[in-house]
Order: C-alpha cells, then structure tokens, then sequence
C-alpha cells in the first residue's frame, strides 16, 4: 500500500482516535511505556545492527552518538511518557460558550488536528517522544526515519504499535513509512495530512517547508542574539554569553551574535574577547568591531579574531564560533536582530526596565528575554511536560510546542430549527449571552 | 519602489505599529471612519468610474453590483469600524505567567502577526474592512485589490492612509498594490510578509493558496452537507434545508448536499424534493437515491431531477442547485462528509442526543451543528464583531475568524544572569509557579 492509501484510511480513522477518553489514552500510554521496558533487549540488538553498520559506511562518531538508543536514553523516553500521563487531556476543553439567541447556543471545543506527517533525521528517541505525544492529544501519526536507524525504528514503531493497539486504539492510529521515496510522496498528500513537523538538520527542514503544500511546524535556523545594553552588568553579560553559547553548542537556542552598544564597547568588548577565550571560542567581527576590539585586547588574543562582511552577520555557526558587532543603540539592536535573525529567541542584558521593555516590544521573536540565557527556550524548561519542537513560524503556535501545538477546535452549534432568513429579515435578533464554561 | 522593497520597510515598521495602545488605535479608527463620511462624494465619484468602465467592458451586471460603493455599504462599513472600536484590544494580553524558578518569569503575551498581505477580487468595502481589522491588531497591510475597482481602491486607501497617519499610525502601516504584476510578487516575499488574506472567488483563492509559501488565511471550497437522521422531526429539517441553500446562494456556508438516513428517505425524500420545487431549487441525485425519490414524488416533479455520479459529491454549485444521497447511517454520513465535504460546515437534523453527539465528533469540519442552518457560519452571528474570513484550514484559526486571527503571541522570560549550565548540573532546578494573571 502507498503511503496515499495510507493516509487516506488513516483521514478516515482519524475521527475514531479523536475521541478516545483521557483514561483511554494514558492507558495506552502506560502500556507503551511497559511495552518499551519489557523489550528493551531487542531494541537495543537492533540499534545495535544500525550503530555497526553506520560505522561500516564511516558515519562520523558524532552522528553515531545521536543514533545510538542505549538504557539511558530509552529510561529518559519512558520518564517522557509518564510525565505525559500526567498531565490534563488537551481534547475537548471548551475556549468559549455562547448563547447567540434563546435555544441557539455556541461551543467551541478543542480537538485534535487529524493526521500528522512526523518526519525525522537519526535520533530514534524521537520517534517514541513524537508517538507518544500524537497519543496524548489524540493524533493519528505516519512517521518516516531516518534510513540510518531503520533497524531501531521498526522495532520501536512495532512495539509502540501492538502495545498501542492492545490497549484499544485503532488498528492505523500509527504508521511507518519504510522507503526513502515515500517521503516525497508524503509531501504531496496535502488532502490526507493536516500538519508536517520535521525533526532535523536545517537544511533538512528547510527542504520539507520548500517542497508541500501542507502546513509545516518548526524552525529551519536557530539566529539567536544577545544585546549588552550600556547599562547591563557586565557580570551578567559574561555568565549568560558564556552559557548560551558554550553550554550545548549544536542547539538551535545557541546565541549565535552578541551585540554591544557602543558607549560600553570599548570596556565591555575585551572583557568579552577575555572570556571567549577562555571557553575556546573564536570572535567573527566586521572592520568596525575589530578595531575596538584590537584596540583593548593583547596582541595574541587580537591574532585570532576573523573579519566577516555585514552579510554573514546571517550566519547560524553550531560551533564554538560567535560573531560580534557594536551598534549604536537599543533600537539598532532591535533593527539589527529582525534583518538577520530567524526570529527564534533574542535577549537584552540590562539593568534598564526602559531598555529592556522597549527592546522586548521591538524585536519580532518567538522568545524575548532580558538577563537570562538563551537556551531557556524550551518546553521542558518553560513547564510544558512535554514539546514537540519549537516554531519558528508565528501562525497557530510559536517557540516551544508543547501539546496545545497538537491540537486545534471546532465551534458545535445547536438550536431547534433556527434559520438565518429570520435573522436577516429582523424577526429574530442575536443577544450574545456569554454561559459559564 | 516594488512591492519586495515596501514590504521591507512595513517589516521594520511593523514593530511600531504592533505596540501601539488600543486608545490609539481606536482614535485612527474613529479618524478613519470621520474621514470616509467626509469624502464620501469623492469616493462615489471614483466608483462611478469604475461602474462606467465596468459596463463598457461588458461585466455582467452581479458583478457590477459587488463593484458599486454606494451610501448603504459605505454607513455599512462606517458601522463596521464603530463596532471595531467598541471591542477589547487584542494585543497586550498574558495567556500564561510563571514563576520557572526564583525570580525567572515566564510571560506568554498577545501581539500582532506583523505584515499582512490582502489580495482582494472586486468588493471595495472589502479593502475598508480589512484595513481597519489590521489597524485594530496592530498589523501593517500590503493591499491589492482588483483592476475593476482601481479608482474607488485608491481613493478609499488615500482616505484612509491620510486619517491614520494624521491619527499618529507609522507612515507604512498601510500600502496599496497598483499593477497586476505585484500579485505574483507579493506571492514571493515569504520573508517580509507573515500572513497572506485572499478574498474572492474559489478558483481565485485556491491560486494563491497553491502558489506561494506564505501562510493562507481563507477557504477555497465551501461544501456543505446537512444530514437528516432517522429521528429528524421533518418539519425542522425542511425549513432548516429550504434555509440553507435559497437564503443567499452563493455564499460559502449554503448547503449543498442533503443526506437522508436510509429509514426515512421514502417519506422524506419526497417531502424534500416538494419543498425544492417550490423554492425552485433543482435537485441532483445518483441512481440509487433517484428511485426512491421517483417512487414517492408525482411524475412532473421526477422529470426535473438530475442523474449524478459519486464523484460529483464533490460539487459547490453556489447556485439554486442541490445534491441528495442516501445513506445507511449516521457512521456513513459522517464518512461521506469527510471525504466529499470541505471542512467548512456541516449539520445534522436530528431529536436523538447521541446521534447528535456522534455526528459532532465524527465530522471533521470547523462548524459541526444540530438542528440550524449551515448559513450561521459567520463572525458577525457568532458574536465576533468582525469577521476577516471563514478558514478551513485547521492551524492557527478555524472557522470564522475574528480579530482573535489577526494575533499571535511571544514569549517574554526574565531574569537576573540565570544560566541554562546551573539547571543542567542541578545546581539550580525548576518549580513552575503559576502566578496570577
């Protein structure tokens, strides 16, 4: 059967797995987790035929590191599911409740979105995270790995699969996609699969959003900034800067560029370039910043620092790279970061309320943050239990997606025989009385 | 200047549009509707243009009723920016406060999407009411409207760029689109333009829909299907049916397919088909559904009836045309609406509470309703207010959409130098604190 086919039972049947009760589905839940625990020697012999032969084709180790599905990654996937059966039953929560008319009365109600397209590069964890939680908001869900961990995969999908069934959801509330092909075919199904979330490189991100018509929920670049404000301490300035960029480096949340306003370039900026050093990281500067730089810095320090151009100020590095630039003030910044940043999360270091609040009204992000690093930005972080990436896109949900991404609503209207002739003609009138939710 | 090159500036600009207060905002608003009662001469004058143009170039005459700005839809709209001031800011709200650790606060907080592209088929009050739902959220807006209605479009803009500007509006927050070839253009700048509104025809909707990457804000197709249950009180379902498809034909919300329960489509099938022929609604109907309607109705009246195939289910006539087809049940109603429907709205005529309840879950629609008539679909009956569009898609916002459309929302977090490292070692550690809003 083509992944078409697949999709078209899976429309279909979406109805039947909307609905399931709350108990129904943290039973399944449970029963996932246990299913996972209980066969956890044949997942690991299959990622282990993965992990061999990625080495046979000379996959680089870091890349093998995010194959791997080892005990604690599966114990850390198994937490994951647990604290989503606890938390409340994002289906069937009523946002509004209106009387239009006597007996004519309006709900609108959460539901799930229908049938999603997941679509992930290696990292297997992810796949029983993404399954995990399209169960909880009450998706169907065609997933499609990486040929990397094909072996793991299908063992996991298997598993996730029968335990899922077992507890009573339907037969296609979950589907593998095996072949490489398929995922162009699964980017042409625009009347089958409601929503697409990639999980990947950018590049493999940006492909997907180029190449549907379906909608796309995620982030292709990860630019975030750091702001030192003429009145930021410049304590908390290091800290943060050192923190955002070093401590997981690879992440989309990494500050990527640190601004500095100009009155404090000249003290700050060395103090900057000290500290960068000291964490192995190497300083991009355009002719401008690099004189200050030069100027307040030992030689050998100075030696180092790479000239860029204006344009690679676009540059998201993934590495222990940053680039600097002086700006003129909190409005520049703000200019500064939505022309070349991705729209992700960007922060003001100052000790200004006027400052900061008129930077975090200025700069068109997902998150805004004054004093405190960059890699907040993520639903575990935020209390979301749970995420399902982080958006990018500004359109239904923005930065960390946590289960409310994974749902949408419908508006129930019931009367007894009303018509909207008698509305038109004024023999009857709307009175809009809100009802108690 | 292009339109890539406009749509630049109103991105830097958007962000001083998007905190403006709602006193400023309602104060442009009340600038604007002043103004368009001042000129009113000038715009008739501009539209009788047009309505000459219109005439000599031989477009029908509905058309030319759509193109004509005339004193009712001008107090129409006037009434329209009135009923805008009178409703609460939508920026600036918190959706979510919490405390993440001591003194790390989480804020989730309303603010506008930013540069919003209108693409618009004829109607000029159309421009009207789309730019003061713009003004009202905080968004700038690129406007392109139709050749037939060039002079009235550029006189309402002038009117109303000049009373928001004079008001204190950013000099960008509003553009109009001159030349046909910016549509192709506008359709290109998914890096300036967050969010794309078309207004017209379906075939005209479903271009832009297929041709750019920008999100769409709209529905193409609008297929409605009222089901009659075997415990329908027919008397509810004829009037409810007679409704929904003369009241105002071509709207999207006029039903377009009756679905009988097989268990009462002898009698009430031909109940329904007398009802049709008085309201000179022609009635359409595959082979099986023919016979039955054949047997109960006098020969004149089966005469008139046309033989249809399964696959024209999927028909909008948007005239006084009507599908019908019989099914088994309320599983297989809900089954044809999801394949052959558009997601817009769909009802069920029915005494039965859990039939009712079925059929809501089950139908995959924006608008699931009991017992009224599908024309209810609309901003302005639900209580809106304001209406930008009617969305089938399931993102962001469904069915009618309100002002509530025109928002998204950011991510503020602040701090004193809190450190990702600190919370990774467990050094530091979360306790999610809601705090009130």
């Amino acid at each position: 059967m083509g992944i078409r086919e697949t999709a078209m039972i899976m429309k279909q049947e979406a109805p039947l797995m909307a609905f399931r009760s709350g108990e129904e589905k943290n039973n399944a839940l449970r029963a996932v987790a246990e299913a996972l625990r209980g066969q956890k020697e044949e997942i690991f012999r299959a990622n282990k035929e993965d992990l061999e032969r990625a080495e046979k084709e000379g996959v680089p180790v870091q890349i093998r590191k995010r194959l791997a599905m080892d005990a604690k990654k599966l114990e850390g996937v198994c937490d994951g599911i647990e604290a989503l059966i606890s938390l409340p039953d994002p289906v069937g929560k009523v946002s509004l409740h209106r009387e239009l008319d006597k007996g004519l009365v309006l709900r609108r109600i959460s539901c799930p979105i229908g049938v999603i397209g997941v679509i992930f590069e290696a990292r297997p964890d992810a796949l029983v995270q993404i399954s995990s939680l399209c169960i909880k908001s009450g998706n169907t869900a065609i997933l499609k790995g990486g040929k990397e961990t094909a072996s793991t995969n299908s063992t996991l999908y298997r598993i996730i699969h029968e335990a899922g069934t077992g507890a009573g959801l339907p037969e296609h509330f979950l589907e593998l996609a095996q072949t490489h092909s398929e995922i162009d075919e699964l980017l042409k199904c625009d009347r089958e699969v409601d929503l697409l979330i990639p999980r990947g490189s950018n590049r493999f991100v940006r492909y997907i959003m180029e190449h549907t018509n379906i909608p796309v929920m995620g982030h292709s670049d990860g630019i975030c900034h750091i702001y030192v404000d003429r009145k930021a301490d410049p304590e908390i300035a290091l800290q943060v800067i050192t923190d955002a960029k070093t401590q997981y480096p690879v992440a989309c949340n990494t500050v990527e560029t640190v601004l500095a306003d100009r009155e404090i370039a000249d003290t700050f900026l060395p103090l900057l370039a000290g500290a960068m050093k000291r964490a192995g990281v190497r300083i991009h500067a355009d002719d401008e910043t690099l004189e200050i730089l030069r100027r307040g810095c030992p030689e050998e320090t100075a030696a180092e620092f790479i000239r860029i151009e204006e344009a690679d100020y676009h540059t998201e590095y993934g590495d222990l790279d940053l680039s600097v630039k002086v700006v003129e003030d909190t409005a520049r910044a703000a200019e500064h970061i939505n022309r070349y940043g991705s729209h992700h999360t960007d922060a003001i270091i100052t000790e200004d309320d006027a400052a900061a609040a008129f930077f975090m009204r200025m700069v068109d992000s997902a998150g805004v943050y004054r004093n405190v690093s960059t890699r907040f930005a993520d639903g575990f972080r935020y209390g979301f239990g749970a995420e399902v990436g982080i958006s990018t896109g500004k359109l239904h949900a923005r930065g960390p997606v946590g289960l409310e991404g994974l749902v949408t609503y419908k508006y129930e209207l019931t009367g007894n025989g009303q018509i909207v002739g008698d509305y038109a003609s004024g023999r009857s009138s709307f009175h809009f009385r809100e009802i108690d939710i």
